[in-house]
């Protein structure tokens, strides 16, 4: 715990120490993972070093990680690599696809260990772990929001069939200090700050989208890693800062057809920075007209029965991208087509056990 | 001001005074009102008297109000008396019909002034007048809560054409101490207290169901008014207890339709006595297996574009009930049948000021 900023007061018991990976996209020295060290050290970080692959990323002594740049992400996918952004938060994706754990947790290095209205530091990781391990209730809603937390359940009027709940996928986690506002706002409200800390964790509705933030974002690799793809972004493409909100109408149209659940609310993380209005501006600009499309499309979009797992899921709903939102842009045929090269990169690295054999009995057998 | 246990820290502006009409069911003395006098008292209380109407109900000195007992339901609607439920808190509706303002404050006559986190007395009033007079995000959800409270506005990703919101219908509050559990909850979990102080105020998004809880809801009688139907309970009747939630995905149904919203979470009140369980169990016990069926019913709902007021949705609903639920049970024949009375007396007592005349510059003249 040496060099901890802030020690917690209690023990940490790491949670899925061995099935998690924490993926952090980053420009810079990872100094801020001083303050999360008594959080994260026990855990594997995948670190994804965007921009100049010459730059060195500092990484404070202890951790254990690996680092990826552009010339690994280039080598390890070849032409396939077309599918990961540059110089963008959403190369963090490349992080997803290489790790071979069952959970992920993400989040951005300006983001910082905040505190509970009690004054004790926010074990974020532990919540995240907590929301996913428990199940989603996304068919009906609780009016005490998450019935699985202590001193919660469901109350009167909740139908009994429903309450074994649905499998957690996603946990959205929020942020106090500078909310994630886009550049507008940022621009109208330059020093709103978000103080109300709201004790709640809930389940986005089945058939409700809602704008998913990147910044801290946990979420079981297993269910739906393969949808999490943060499109063409940064570099060369005619947006930017639109990377989670796409993963997010993606993921929650999938989980919504598969019948997982997505869960929003705690933990809070503490961010820092807010990013420049002025250049989150030119970044936005086409997403905040696309978007008046996007949704509706999200909203209508149906899966086949078909399509029964993820990669099937991915690759059709691309085709509707292709489709239907071919005309509003022809970024979005580019992006239909780096949909379908990242499920075949992400297949190609995480072979199912079941493509190619048959597990019998705990024989492995050729089909 | 005398009188009151715990006079507020804060001097009280009446928000609505004069547009506003508190609704009580009851069966005994009003004694509860003493501790809700510093916030009640500016505004009219309409009380319906359950049970023996021979009673005497003893209402603090100071409040206005007017009372009806069972004599006065029956002199007042005739044979449409019979859509009024007795002995049992649904006939709180009666007070809904009756009233002539704008917006209707319900409370159970065991829910107490509830504190917030620091201490300070909840006006809950207030914050209910706050949701309804603010709009309602039903078609996007915003991951900061509700967009309008003081600090918080609408996130990254969410769609600018969307921001308008829509018109607020209903605003459901919570409950601290005994939380709103079912019978078979109440049994296996007799201790379980609600204390957990969620600091938000959300909207219900629009194609979800919610268990709508009538201890402490306020609505705008204007715009959802005759879809608040408390149904059929109590004496005489083969279920109990599931008034409000009867009421609850009715008017969620037509609120989506009508592309009105429904919000939850603050404000808290203090609800002090658990029901029996027992009693409950009893009460309970069909509308636990009913409500299997029931909410596939309502998911499916679907109005016509015909249905273009309240009161059209509401007679279009009564039909899919008896066509739909009749087979579940015969109940839901009579049910149907007193959802129609329950709009024949909701426009005899509320007849529309377009309905025999049109208002010109001011001027009534008759069509």
């Amino acid at each position: 715990m040496a060099g901890a900023s802030s020690p917690p007061s209690v023990p940490i018991t790491p949670l899925l120490k061995d099935e998690l990976d924490i993926v952090i996209p980053t420009i810079r020295n990872l100094d801020f993972l001083e303050m999360w060290r008594p959080f994260f050290q026990p855990y594997h970080l995948i670190i994804v070093q965007d921009g100049d692959p010459s730059k060195t990323i500092n990484v404070p002594e202890g951790f254990d990680y690996e680092l990826y740049n552009r010339n690994d992400i280039n080598r390890i996918l070849g032409p396939k690599a077309s599918c990961i952004s540059f110089k963008d938060s959403a190369c963090r994706c490349f992080g997803y696809m290489v790790s071979k754990k069952k959970y992920i947790y993400t989040i951005d290095d300006d983001c910082f260990v905040a505190k509970d209205p009690s004054g004790k530091q926010i074990n974020a990781l532990e919540q995240h772990v907590k929301n996913l391990l428990s199940p989603s209730t996304p068919f009906f809603f609780n009016t005490l929001y998450d019935p699985f937390r202590e001193g919660a359940d469901f109350v009167r009027g909740y139908p009994f069939s429903l309450r074994q709940g649905a499998p957690t996928a996603v946990s959205h986690g929020l942020w106090l200090n500078i909310p994630d506002y886009d550049a507008p706002t940022q621009l109208v409200k330059p020093l709103e700050r978000n103080t109300r800390y709201v004790d709640a964790v809930l389940t986005i509705p089945k058939g409700t989208l809602f704008p998913m933030c990147g910044m801290n974002l946990a979420f079981n690799r297993e269910l739906i890693g393969p949808a999490m793809y943060f499109g063409l972004m940064g570099d060369g493409q005619p947006i930017g800062r639109y990377d989670d909100m796409w993963a997010g109408w993606c993921i929650k149209v999938i989980c919504d057809h598969l019948g997982l659940g997505v869960k929003t609310g705690l933990p809070y993380i503490w961010h820092s920075k807010a990013s420049n209005p002025f250049v989150n501006l030119k970044k936005e600009y086409n997403g905040i007209f696309w978007q008046e499309e996007l949704i509706p499309f999200f909203q209508s979009a149906t899966l086949t029965k078909e399509s029964n797992t993820v990669q099937k899921c991915y690759i059709e709903l691309s085709k509707q991208v292709k489709d239907k939102l071919g005309k509003v842009d022809p970024y979005f045929n580019k992006l239909a087509d780096a949909m379908v090269t990242w499920i075949e990169a992400w297949d190609e690295l995480n072979p199912s056990p079941n493509a190619d054999a048959v597990v019998v009995n705990g024989t492995a057998k050729a089909k």
